[in-house]
């Protein structure tokens, strides 16, 4: 099959490489349908040593079951399923019944190893706890907010769900890439009244507003806080919502978020210190988040996609052929699209 | 009348000063039947720079309402008052209506000012939406639990209520001062089922157990996490309470606290910044806590007080005049008192 390899930063290539195979018999073989190019893939294209063997890249997918080990229950060949990023899950220890499926006791992870998401094939481990079946038929169109929902939209969700964000609070979002986007999107359905923006790439704001963005904040710094400030007679937001993972965006997150309020972060940090000392111990501020366990919120967004509530779908302005996954990294590390749907 | 002094580190002086005077209408004078020294006072004890001018210690007191301002409500002459830490609040803005008092809008602050609760009379800014009646005649031994919801007892439970300990979790407490073994006790009243005192001196640890810790560890640092983690399976627990402020104490929490589980901070940190890089974001480590909002408890613990469910004063070990409260301070500094109550 066809997949995509990383050798180095900037350095994608498309390769044949061979069809991946059930290894144990909790596994499943999905045939990808589409599958995208992750803001955090960014992160190795610009800075991975360059390597003599490529790594398999791509996390994010929906498709349909090829094949199924000889355990697994609950799915069937010809099931279309959404995956979860990077994570298999069993379904069935502590913490995923919490729904905290990212410290499930038995899972394993994929995406950036042996056996990534930009390809035509993916094997899914855990698959009976991992996969979530899309019912019936649907519109060929729901495709980008279903793949949606295997990272960006699900991690959205999990920053405004972490913040605890109430009917009629107020709520800053930080980035207005894909997850940011979707976290608006998020604090929307959660009943926000008031969600700034704070994001300066004028395409990306403007569907922040349609996603339900009542203000937009291009600064950036000081003046940014000023800025939320201003808009909150002084106080600052209940929630902000952080998605990009830079020091400068938790400092600016502690500058808008109101006393006693919280921040809550998805944006996986760069840095390994949070500035929270005696004056942010003053103002009861929470500091919460962390790596979404997006199968946790597959079921719940799922049928809002398929009823037309949300289209977070909207947050893929690119589709592109797998062929054309090495340019789609370097479209996104220009900014020049938001975000790459493949469609192998 | 006499109060208490601090002119630098070790020199605690008590010495005649002004009666305090209704100075805004909304004032109440309060005539203190017991206050205490804190924890905190101890910081200054051991680091302030020697002054001409002393400052007035003292925040955290029990007395009788000696005289009120035109403006107070609710209150009346001879009334039998708690009078929560450093902060008065209005009891009417949006933070107070939340229970975030700390935060108050029109809020004033005493302590270690002009006008501190180490002494025979105190002057209580926003009288009316600071102090809490104590209702009827209540037997004399209930003063030192009624004076430790004036602080230590509502701190404590502010950590448990922040990390939300919900009946049957497992809790760690950091610290066995009045404020540890406060949140002990806490952890307890909301049903923890496992309540882990790190802390070290015996006396202190005995006293957690008698307030509902089910297992003491006296290590610290590698060795304590480890011995907190063989405890829990290896997992950690749920929820953290930190009541140190130190920054070996919250890299403790960090290590024994359990995945998507909470530390709720109360000690306040000697520290500006908090090491919550990629590792615990991938753990989805929520950190919480803050200066507690007393005031907002008082009410709620009460009752408990009053009908002898709780009896959070036995973390009082000593008792003096206010002639012994330089020695008071030095007993606590030394660790040969846990917390020293004041009889002006």
């Amino acid at each position: 099959m066809r997949a995509t390899l990383m050798y180095g930063a900037g350095d994608v290539r498309v390769e044949t490489v061979p069809n991946p195979t059930i290894q144990e018999p909790t596994d499943a073989i999905v045939r990808i349908v589409a599958g995208c190019i992750c803001g955090s893939d960014l992160w190795p294209y610009g800075s991975k040593p360059e390597t003599s063997e490529g790594a398999r890249m791509g996390h994010e997918f929906v498709g349909i079951v090829e094949e199924l080990g000889s355990e697994v229950t609950g799915l069937s060949v010809g099931d279309f399923v959404i995956a979860p990023p990077f994570v298999a899950s069993d379904g069935t220890c502590d913490f995923c019944k919490e729904g905290l499926q990212t410290s499930c006791r038995h899972g394993a992870h994929w995406g950036g190893h042996d056996d990534g998401g930009q390809g035509e094939f993916a094997r899914v481990p855990q698959a009976a706890g991992t996969l979530v079946v899309v019912p019936a038929a649907f519109d060929e169109n729901l495709i980008p907010s279903l793949l949606s929902l295997s990272d960006v939209m699900s991690t959205g969700y999990h920053a405004a769900k972490k913040a605890g964000i109430e009917p009629g609070q107020t709520v800053t979002v930080i980035g207005d890439g894909a997850v940011g986007l979707s976290a608006v999107l998020s604090a929307k359905l959660m009943g926000a009244s008031r969600i700034i923006l704070m994001g300066r790439h004028e395409a990306r704001t403007e569907l922040g507003r349609e996603f339900g963005a009542t203000d937009v904040v291009a600064e950036r710094g000081e003046e940014g806080i000023a800025k939320v400030r201003a808009l909150t007679n002084g106080d600052g937001t209940h929630a902000v919502l952080e998605a990009v993972g830079l020091k400068p965006a938790i400092e600016m997150a502690i500058g808008v978020v109101r006393d006693g309020g919280v921040i809550s972060r998805v944006g996986a940090p760069q840095f390994s210190d949070v500035p929270l000392g005696f004056a942010e111990f003053m103002r009861n501020i929470t500091l919460t988040g962390g790596v979404a366990p997006a199968r946790a919120y597959i079921e719940e967004l799922l049928p809002l996609v398929l009823d037309g509530t949300i289209e977070p779908g909207k947050v893929f302005d690119r589709t592109i052929g797998l062929d054309d996954v090495p340019a789609g990294y370097q479209a996104m590390a220009d900014r020049e699209a938001l975000k790459v749907l493949v469609r192998p």
